[in-house]
């Protein structure tokens, strides 16, 4: 059981669908053009996690992680995610 | 002035410094460990910022974004980012 496994840092992206209006990206252009920062023309928020687990390789790593993201941490209806996994873990 | 201006992608990653307490990284891990997803040990959240901005460089790009980030996007007391330039623009 303790054979492969290692602490696995993964990072997950979750951004909203492009479809889907972004009152807080609005509200972050309209701050930054008062600030003189007219060049900003789009700003999109979204979510950003780094986790740490246990997994025996790093394929295992990514399935939980992508597992967790389609679970809790994305609202698949409106938010699109992006799993990374750090290949070196530690 | 419109010589070389064109659109170009940056991303912005803001997370907390690991000296910072994440009370929703944690209320996190306990969901997912009360979903049977015990292997993921820690969970650190942040925020990530497409912005879409008119500039001549990517460097100008990244000093752009950079500044942004650190005037508006972060609070430099508890958080720190990471800016990425996409270099194809658009």
């Amino acid at each position: 059981m303790e054979r492969g496994t290692r602490g696995v840092k993964t990072k997950v992206f979750v951004s909203l669908k492009p479809s889907v209006f972004d009152p807080q990206g609005r509200t972050i252009v309209e701050a930054l053009r008062s600030m003189g920062y007219g060049a900003v023309r789009d700003v999109r928020q979204g979510k950003y996690f780094e986790l740490e687990l246990e997994a025996d390789s790093v394929d295992e790593a990514r399935t939980t992680a992508s597992e967790v993201a389609d679970r809790l941490l994305a609202n698949p209806v409106i938010e699109s995610y992006h799993v990374e996994v750090d290949e070196n873990g530690d």
